[in-house]
Parts: structure tokens; C-alpha cells; sequence
């Protein structure tokens, strides 16, 4: 498994303290050792930096920590093996150019099946099951709404959560995804979000006796929002809200904009193999 | 205008000795000074960092220069903003995802009406011609060979070579191509390449007193083999080839393996107008 982090906010923001808490899970103190990706938007441009080394330890991950760049809308990943060799192109997050912008994935789980699915227009650069199921997405949306990227994020957010039902009773599937706008995060069984408005207090990291002053991060802008959502709650004393398996979030300008919640009846991951796997 | 550098290798090469030449020319020696960019390929996956802060003084580039990462193939850019704002989407290289891997493109020149030329697949991210024509390439494959990217570099090269000269009536039209075995150079008006092989002497930067020992950028690989191409010559004691206009040079495994060279009535850049710029 691995963990994810996404960072939605209304003003620039140093997404740098939760990449700490987050880093720190990479090999030092978690088991998440097999490298890690930060994809950081500045418009509609997601600069992303990988690396195949664990996060604790590796220079340019330092470099990001020093050298904070500040973002309204980032996904981090941090990875430990599951399927496929580590290597960059099995290194989330993943990127591709749809309709003048980036769209950025990253996913936590194992969907088993997924690569019986054809792909006709989207390709892979690596062998992992997630960079399969986002070329999935991608041409489930072509197909939804042609070579137009959706610009609502309530019907795109819809979309995201109905294909992320489908595609999640083949495994394990919570997933970030981002476009230099919207933030969506779906819950396959382990996804947690918390919010930050004025007045901000402070928070301490999980695995390190660091305190985050919450206004430096925003830069002293008092009425800016922030939104940070993570499989795994990053601060120890503050109060996250856990999502429900199937719920998809979607967030906008630091705040929840969107709840898109599964049927009662849902069982979760697993609990139905889908049409396509074989049974 | 800015400045291009392309390294390819037989073995695992540090570019950083290239580009500390180039990065120099990034404000602090020459008039470069709106932002650098470079891709270091990794098999077909190509990481790329970007900056849109003069490369002499970036943080980042800092980092790339201090923190080499061998690779075999590498694109570099250094931009002095002719066309677009200074942005991250306006920085080259540019890089799309093409069957399976990255395809990286960066340019010296301009072509003014290029953008006058329909696109149906590709879009942009930013607003210069540089990655519109890009994308006019990128779709002019697709026409031509379908969704699957040409495996044959002569084939491709000829391709390049003659679209080049197409695109190439409109103005300067300097570019390199590579696509994670290929380095494809195509000269407008300026283009240089140089080739090492043992023995193997030390070379000069241009604009710094550095002297490189050119066996300990291969890692003391004697039977090595690299080849650099770029817009400007950037070691002052050593031979380097210059193109003629029109010229475009195939690299592969540290080698120089085709060259496709315009008839000899080929009159370089805006002798004639395109087809599709209004007269």
C-alpha cells in the first residue's frame, strides 16, 4: 500500500508541512520506502517531482521541504510496492495533457482485474494496476463527454463517482485526482479530510514533534480556506472526518464542495466482482 | 531566442557538465535570463524540472547541478522570453505521453503563423508557438503512422526532416526531439553537434573556467560513446560540427547514426512563406 495526500486551498499555500508528515512515513518512520511523487499545480500546469528513493532520505525531496513552493491545489504520493518494479513510470503521482491542462492521479489500493479493460486512445508508461485504471477514467470520460474536458465539477464529480464504484468492486480504490482547478478524492476504504477557516490554530505532525502554525502556511492570509485530505489523518491533535467506502469528495478554492455518497446498500471494495473479471 | 542542449549516450552520462555551461548562459553570462527547463530520460520516461527563474541563480537548478542523475538521453532548455509570458506551461521542454512513452520537444526560433494550423487531438498548456508546433508535429505523426509511434529512426527522421522544412518556411525553426532512445536535432539556422569516443580529452566550458574531464562524465566507461548538440558551441577547445540550415541529424547509443540534408537549393528559413501564412 502507500499513502496519499491532496492540498486544495483559495490562496497560495506551502503544501511543504503536510509533505513532511508524509515523507516521514517514507521508510523512516512508516514502511512506505519505495519512493514518491509531488505534483504541485500553478494554473492549469502541474509541476511534478518523483523519485524512486525513499522520501526521508532523498535530496530532492529535502530540496522540496526547503525550498516550498507555493501552490493552491497539490497531490503527494508516497509508495510502497505493490504490483510492478519501482521505477519512475510506476511512480504516482501520474500525469497527462487533457484539453489544455494536466490532469493528476494517484491512487492507494490494488485493482486486480483492471488491465483486462481495453484502452484505445490512453497508454501506459509503467506496469502498475493505478496508472491503468487513471487511463481507464480517462476514456471513460472521453466517452462520457468527447475530447472536452468537463468543466462542472458537480457532473464531473458525479462521473468520478460512479466509475470509481464500478471500477472499486474490483479491489481497493481510493483515489486523488486533480486538474488545476477541482480537487476529487474517493474513498474505497480509507480517506480522511479536514478543513482549516479562520482562526487558525496549529497542528502536530503524527510522526514528528513538529508543530505547523496553520496562518504561516496560508502566509498570514486571514480569510483563506484550505482543504487536506489523506488516507491517513497527518496531525495528532486535530479532529479528521473519515469517509464512508464509496463516497467521493470534491473540493474547490479550500473548501467541500461536493459530497457524492454511496447507496446504504453498498458493501464496499470487494464485495462484488465486476462484469468484467472473470468469475 | 534561447538556447538548446541535447546529450545522448551509450552508457549513463552526467549532463550536468553540459548544462552548467548552458545554466551560465541563463543571466549571468549571456542574456538568458526567463526561465530553464530539462528532461533526463529514464528508459522512455523522461523526468523533466522547470523553472521559470533565470537558471544561474534557481534553487532547483542548484540542485540538478549538485545532485547529478546519469542518464543516457537529456533535453535542456534555457528561454529568454520571445513569445508568451514567462510561465511554467511556456517553459520548455515539452512533453507529451505517445504509445507507451515520452516524447520531449524543445525550440529555438519562432514561427509566426504556425498557430493559424488546425489541431484536432493535441492541445496546449501554454500559449507559444513552440509547443503549438509540437503538437502540429505530434498530429502529423498520427497522420502518418497512426497511434502507434514510429520504431524506426530513419523512418521518423525523414519524417521530421521533411515536416521540418515544411514548418520551417515560416521562420527559425531550431529543434530537438527526443523520445527515450532518440535524440532527433533539426537546424534552422544554428545548430552544433560534437561526438566522444576514447580516448577521451577534457573540454573547456565557454563562459566559466571549468575544465571537464570528459572520461569522468561517462564514469570511466572506456568504450562510451556521447554525442552533444547544441544551438551553441559550449566548450571553447574543442571542434564542433555546424549544421547547414535545413539539416536534420538522427543521434542513437552516443552516435550520430543519420543525416538528412535539404537540396542544395534550399534557401533556410523565411526564404519562401507556407502554404498556410497569408501571403
Amino acid at each position: 500500500v502507500c499513502e496519499l495526500l491532496g492540498m486544495v486551498a483559495s490562496h497560495p499555500a506551502d503544501v511543504s508541512f503536510s509533505f513532511t508528515g508524509l515523507a516521514l512515513r517514507g521508510g523512516h518512520t512508516g514502511p512506505h520506502a519505495d519512493g514518491w511523487g509531488l505534483s504541485l499545480y500553478e494554473g492549469r500546469f502541474a509541476r511534478t517531482f518523483l523519485e524512486k528513493d525513499p522520501a526521508h532520505s532523498s535530496p530532492l525531496a529535502r530540496f522540496v521541504r526547503e525550498n516550498p513552493i507555493p501552490t493552491r491545489l497539490a497531490i503527494a504520493h508516497v509508495r510502497r510496492m505493490t504490483r510492478g518494479i519501482a521505477s519512475l513510470p510506476n511512480t504516482h503521482p501520474f500525469v497527462r495533457v487533457v484539453d489544455h491542462r494536466h490532469v493528476v492521479f494517484a491512487h492507494n489500493g490494488t485493482l486486480p482485474h483492471v488491465k483486462q479493460l481495453p484502452l484505445k486512445y490512453e497508454s501506459v508508461l509503467g506496469d502498475t494496476d493505478s496508472e491503468y485504471a487513471f487511463c481507464v477514467l480517462l476514456e471513460a470520460l472521453r466517452a462520457a463527454y468527447g475530447p472536452r474536458y468537463p468543466e462542472d465539477p458537480a457532473a464531473l464529480g458525479k462521473t468520478l463517482f460512479e466509475l470509481g464504484n464500478e471500477l472499486g468492486r474490483d479491489g481497493i480504490f481510493n483515489f486523488l485526482w486533480a486538474d488545476g482547478q477541482h480537487l476529487f478524492a474517493r474513498c474505497g476504504d480509507n480517506l480522511h479530510r479536514i478543513e482549516y477557516e479562520a482562526p487558525f490554530g496549529s497542528a502536530t505532525l503524527v510522526d514528528a514533534e513538529v508543530k505547523v502554525q496553520i496562518r504561516e502556511v496560508l502566509h498570514r492570509v486571514d480569510d483563506a480556506s484550505m482543504a487536506v485530505v489523506s488516507t491517513v489523518p497527518l496531525t495528532r491533535d486535530e479532529s479528521w472526518t473519515k469517509a464512508r467506502p464509496g463516497t467521493l469528495w470534491v473540493f474547490s478554492d479550500g473548501k467541500l464542495v461536493h459530497s457524492f455518497l454511496p447507496p446504504t446498500s453498498y458493501q464496499g471494495p470487494s464485495s462484488e466482482a465486476p462484469a468484467w473479471a472473470p468469475s
